[in-house]
This record gives structure tokens, sequence and C-alpha cells, in this order.
């Protein structure tokens, strides 16, 4: 390794836009290279999306999941800014953001992540709010429990059946740990709870446009899975594509299920990153990257994590999961920082699956890995393992591991808080001419 | 004690209106009367009101200190309704409420509490908010981590100085509580996270009307808190009455001080119980009650907690305190459990003054007791067990006991999370004529 040259410092500039699985890692893989490193996110938190549902059902509390990107990022040479980009002039080598401000880059990491997708159907959004940001799943929280709230003081029972009914759109990974917390939330945890309405008479929908539930999993672990949630309680309707979704509920072609809370599961997009540069965008809104993640006639930009469409060995497209971001974001990490030392270049990005997880409910999971095929509790212990030893920061890791262990012997969730609501409401009144329960605005979070 | 009349189940109602210390006491005293106990409160939570101001500084998660109020309250004779009562009907010994429908009663207990008091200026509200509720304390906690954020990227230097300056008006206990809070997050906890600014330089300004900090405690104890404040870097303004606060900071009669944030701390009021049975209000809003706290006049209401002015043994009003709260809570359950099984009444309420604590910061508390007068390391030893053990509930003791070791021995603080920003940021958008980072109606919520 070449000696780290002085005159380098501070005159090369890494800009990475995002703290994500994929800008965290790259981050982190730079912090002794020798140039200026901005971490561009616009929050202040590193989020570890794949335990959002948990919150959103009230089984942790948002602290538990996340952690200040400023105490993950220490390096001397790292610099972050909390402000949301906008656009990009590759041109010019700047991005630009939304406080007006601009950055120039010598090598610029796009690891923006993606959002929900709802096929151009985007009044939906109001209506079926998707589950990608911490203040996604505080406004589900406060959702779910506003319903059941509700439901205790309904005395009119068709009213009461549609506040007691959810319907989740989509039956991927989220749609299925959403479902099967959902209907333990109800069976279990909330059961004592009510005097009027029994929550156990809580229905749980599952929508699902093709023929099977997580679709990404062998078939032997989909049908594990599907019996399971009916066991759990939940229903599940294949091969319906939502075709209507209004205030009252969602209409398949050949059902429509009243219900007051429809959240939205059911396919994500990139963050418009290829309308900043001027590219075609490929399936998805993704960006198709070379061998080297980076961009093709764009040596200078790479693009990892959902962003980026990139191919496995199958030449099958990589899926969107935090596994594949890391590892991209370490690897461009690597060929960056060994291309500001002048360090012969590594050899192309490949992927390296170390299986697939999913979690069913209370004890049971399917596991997909390259070794075996796992169903049931096995896969549910494995399943708590890995999520542990996955989350960021000793302190998530010990707090998320009390609090499970607590709510799995009592059934108990401890976050079952309904906030928020007076800043709602106060909204509520001053926007009169919107009623729904959710502004389309505070979805909207494009660009 | 009398057979319980079977009779009786189902006719008598016990409404109580608020769950807060008082509320949830009385409401837990009643658990096995013969009557139908119905509990009316805005929020579906307990909240443990001590602790507010560390998850305004991010070293607690709300979840750490409030517990659903279902779960508190599962007897089978107790009804929970989430709803805010907004006037009551003495006469047709009725409550009216905001979603529209009515409560009749036989008893009426009213524990609402407090509200932070303007003083006539309302306009504050907007630019310096009270710590009152979760949503009060996590928009303290975004607009704190904020501030540092926009310092950060700020290159003019009187900018950047308001930016890093925080008043905080009143210096009670939860003005000294916050003060200490704040000026260890500045100077530990963030030390190492900027690169631009020093948080170090950040100032901490308690602006209080009186003579001394913490007018409530002895004299020593006031000296002891000034002083230790002082040397972690806080500054005191004493005899300095609040005269502006605008846009750009606060002006006493002697000094104007340029700050981005402003908290205000300076005396509460007791929510219009007042108006809604058409007594005359006594000072801060409260309602004089009898010896037994019923209202004069009216046996079968009862006035507790904040909202009830009550005269101690030295005929000096009782302080707005969670432990006076709960004894008096306590005391009209017991009164009213009487009543319904026609027992003999008990003498009037008397307060026992276990002790009073503030604490100051990382390692320093004072403690007022009745056998003795504490200050530093002992006082803050008894102040953290103390708070351990009041805690409801089991789960949230074991969880804030490790935040608090966690975060003593490596200065983190986990919670530094800016969350609802999308939200706000979309009603800034939406609500353009007001600019202002907090909209009044947010902290208006009256009645």
């Amino acid at each position: 390794m070449n000696p780290r040259s002085e005159s380098n410092t501070g005159s090369r500039r890494v800009v990475i836009v995002g703290a994500g699985f994929a800008g965290l890692a790259a981050a982190r893989e730079l912090a002794s290279a020798p140039a200026d490193i901005i971490v561009i996110d616009r929050h202040n938190y590193n989020l570890f999306q794949p335990l959002l549902y948990q919150v959103a059902t009230a089984g942790l509390s948002p602290a538990d999941i996340a952690a200040p990107i400023r105490s993950l990022l220490r390096a001397p040479n790292t610099r972050v800014l909390l402000d949301e980009v906008v656009d990009i002039d590759p041109a010019a080598r700047q991005v630009r953001m939304r406080s007006g401000g601009e950055q120039g880059y010598d090598v610029l990491i796009l690891a923006t992540g993606s959002e929900y997708n709802y096929f151009g159907h985007d009044e939906w959004r109001e209506l079926a709010p998707g589950l990608k940001s911490l203040d996604d799943a505080t406004d589900i929280r406060r959702n779910v429990l506003v319903a059941f709230e509700r439901a205790e003081m309904e005395c009119e029972s068709a009213a009461r059946a549609r506040l007691l009914t959810f319907v989740l759109v989509g039956a991927g990974p989220t749609g299925v740990e959403l479902a099967g917390a959902l209907v333990e939330l109800a069976r279990t945890t909330l059961s004592r709870d009510f005097r009027t309405i029994d929550p156990a008479q809580t229905r749980v929908v599952l929508i699902e446009a093709g023929p099977r539930v997580l679709a990404g999993f062998p078939g032997r672990l989909s049908d594990f899975a599907a019996r399971s949630l009916r066991q759990m309680g939940v229903e599940i309707l294949l091969d319906s594509p939502v075709e209507r979704i209004n205030g009252s509920g969602v209409s398949t072609g050949r059902q429509t299920v009243d219900a007051a809370t429809v959240i939205w599961c059911a396919g994500v997009k990139a963050r418009p990153v290829a309308r900043w540069l001027g590219l075609p965008a490929a399936h998805g809104g993704r960006i198709e990257v070379a061998a080297d993640l980076g961009v093709p006639g764009r040596p200078e930009i790479f693009v990892v994590g959902d962003a980026a469409l990139c191919h496995g060995r199958d030449q099958r497209p990589l899926p969107g999961l935090a596994a594949v971001a890391q590892q991209q974001g370490e690897y461009v990490g690597e060929v960056v920082r060994r291309r500001l030392y002048a360090e012969p270049a590594i050899g192309p990005f490949s992927y390296r699956d170390r299986g697939t997880l999913a979690t069913i409910g209370r004890n049971s999971a399917v596991a997909d890995l390259p070794w075996a095929r796992l169903t049931g509790t096995i896969a549910w212990l494995l399943w708590g393992t890995v999520h542990i030893f996955l989350l960021i920061g000793f302190r998530n890791r010990i707090a998320v591991f009390l609090n499970w262990v607590w709510a799995w012997l009592t059934y108990g969730r401890g976050a079952r808080l309904i906030t928020g609501e007076e800043r709602r409401m106060a909204h509520a009144r001053q926007i009169s001419p919107i009623s729904s329960p959710l502004l389309p605005e505070e979805l909207d979070d494009h660009g």
C-alpha cells in the first residue's frame, strides 16, 4: 500500500448521497482514505429498515432501530450534512441540495435507496401509506392503535368491523411480517385491553397480485408461510391485483374489503437518480451499472444499493436487500480507496448470498440459505440471532434483545403509544378541505 | 366491609377525567369497587412527567417514560375512553367530549392537570414551546438537534452563535434539569460529532424572573444548584422577567439574548375545569376544594392533582408535584369507595411530604427531605433510585436503568433522532403564510 499522500488530503472530495446500508458501508471503508468524505442524508440517523415493521406494530421504539449518523461516522476526514440532494450537475460535478447549497465532488457515490411505488396510482399514497421511514412507522402505529380506540367507542357494528379490518397490499417480506405482527398484536397483546370490542375479531387481510406470498423465496417456503399465516388467522387473497382504494376500503377484481386501515407493501422504485443524471431509468427507476458499479461513461459516479440495477452470476437482477446494499457499499468504498491511493483496481462486484430470511410471527420464520431451506422455530431462532447481530451499535442490540425477550415472555408490546395526535388534530383544523387521515404531502418526499 | 351489592354494579358510574398520577391512582383504588369506572384521557398513555426533560434532551425514548393506560387499568369494572372532555353539565351530571359523545356520572373525579401559563402572552407559545406532553418533548428534541445541524452548515458567525444559543425561561425544577441536560448534551455527547462547529461553544442561558433558582427549595439548596450549573457552563440571569420573545431571541429589561431555541419552563395553570363547572378560578386557574377534595356545594365532584387548590397543614397551597397528585388520587379513590359501600367517611386529606428532588446534571442533585437537606452525588444517587422505583411498569424500569447506565458510562445519548421532519416540512409548504418553526395550533390544546 502506498504511503498516505498528504498533498491529496483536502483536495479530493468523495460525496456519498444517502447513509443507509450502502452509503454507510462505503463511508466506513473510506474512513482513513486520503480525501474529504462528505455524507449527505435527509435524516440524522441510519435506519435498520428490516425491523421497521416492529416499530409500526409497537414492539420496538424508534431509537431501538436507528442510530445517529454522526456517531457512526467519526473519522476526521468525514463530514456529515443533514440535507437533501434534489439534483446533480454531472458536467460541473456538483450536487444541489434542498437548502440551496451546492457541493462539488471528484467522486460521487449515489446510495439514495428506494421509496414505495404506487404504479401510477399516486392518489393511493394518502389512503394506503407505505413503510419506509421512522415517521411512516409511527404514523402506521398511530393509525392502528387509534383504529382499536375508535372501534371501542363505536356503537354501529358494520362501522366497528371496518375499524377492526387491516389490509396489507403486497405479500413480500414486509407484508408478511406486518401481517404476522398485526394479528399477534390484536389477538394477544391487546386481547385484555378493551371492554366493548373483542380484538380477537380483528381481520388482517393480505392481498397479493401474484400467485403466492414471498415470491422471492422457493415455493416450498412460500407455501409454509401462507399456511402459517392462515393458521394465525390472517386472510390471504392471492392473484388479486388491487383495482381501487378509497376512503372505505380496498377492491380487487373479485372482492371488496371494507377497512379503515390500508398499508402499502407492494413494491418499490428507486429515488429519481436517473433523472438527475439525465440517464434512462431501467426497471423500477434504477440505474443500470457497470461491473464495478460505476455509471457507464461516468467513471467518477457510482450507484449502490436499491438505486442500482446490477445482475448476479445467474444474470438475474440482484434483489433490493440490505445485504446486497451493504456489500455494494463496501465494494465501491474499496474501489474508490484504491483509486485514491493509485493502487490497481479490484475485480468486478460479485454478491455473496448468505441467505434470505422472513419472520412470520412469534416463533416461526422461513430461511432460504445457500446450504438449506429452513422453516418454523429453527428459522425463527436464526432470524432473531442474525438480526440482533446485524443491528448497528452495541446499545441498540442490548435494548432490542431485552425488549424482545420481555415481549416474548409477556405478550406485551411496550411502545403502544399514540403520539403526534395533537399536531395532527391541529392540522386537521387548519387544513379543513382535506379530512383524510394522512395528508398526501406527508408521504410525498420524492427527490 | 359490606358484601358487594350486585344491584349497584352497572348502575353507579364514576367518571375519572385524566389518567395522570392523580387519575390513575384514583382508578386503581376503585378497581374492585361496586361501580362502573370510566377513565377518559386525551392520550392512550400515562406519562411519567418528571423524566420528560430526558426525552427532550435525547437521553430516553418516549416509550421509556410512558405506559398504555389500558394495560395499567385492566380491572373488569373499568373502561378507558380515548377522548377529550370539553365541557361539563353539573346539573345534568354529564361530561361532553370532543368526539361529540356525552357521558353521565354519579361521581366525577377531575384530574385534568395543568398546562403552561404564558401569563397573557399566548403569542409566545409558538416561539417558546413548553414541555408537558410527549409530542412537546420530541418537538423540543428535534428543534435542539436541528439547531446543531444548521449551525454546522452556517458560514456566518453571528448566525452560528445564535443557532448554538438555547434559552430556558424559568428556573424551577424543569428549567434547572433541562439546563443541566442541555449543557451536557452539547459538551460531552455531541462534542465529537461535528467538524465545523464546536458544540462546547454552546450557550445555555437560564432566565428567571425571581431572585433565585429552584424557588420552592430552601435557599441553601438553591445556591448550591446555581453554583453547580454555573460551573457546568450554564449562564443564569436572575431577577430578569422576560419582556419580549420574538423570532430572534429573548429580551429582559436589562439584556437581549439572541437565540434560535427558546423553551418555556415558567409556570403552569390548571386546565379550564373551573370554567366548565361555572366556578370562580383561584390562583393559576385552580379550583379551591374542601377538606375531602370535593367541590363545595357539589359533593359528587372531586378535584385532584394540579387542578385542585388545596392547603397543607401550614396553610400554604400544596405544590403541583407528582407525589401530591398521587396521594390525592388515592385519597379520593378511598373516599368514593367508602361511599359506594356506604362505609363511614375518612378524615380530611393530609399530604405526607416525603421530600422534593431536583437533578442538576451527570452526578449532582439537591434533595429537600423532611429529615435532611442533601446536595451533590448522594442526592443524585437518591434521585436516580427514587425515579427508577417510581416509574410505572417493570419493563420501563429495566429499560430506563440500562439506558442510564449506558449513557452514564459512554456519555452517549441513544435517542438522538430528528423525527417528524417530513410531516413538518409538508406542512410548512402547505401553510405558507406561517413560516415559524412551530405552528401556534400545535401547542394550543386547551380544554
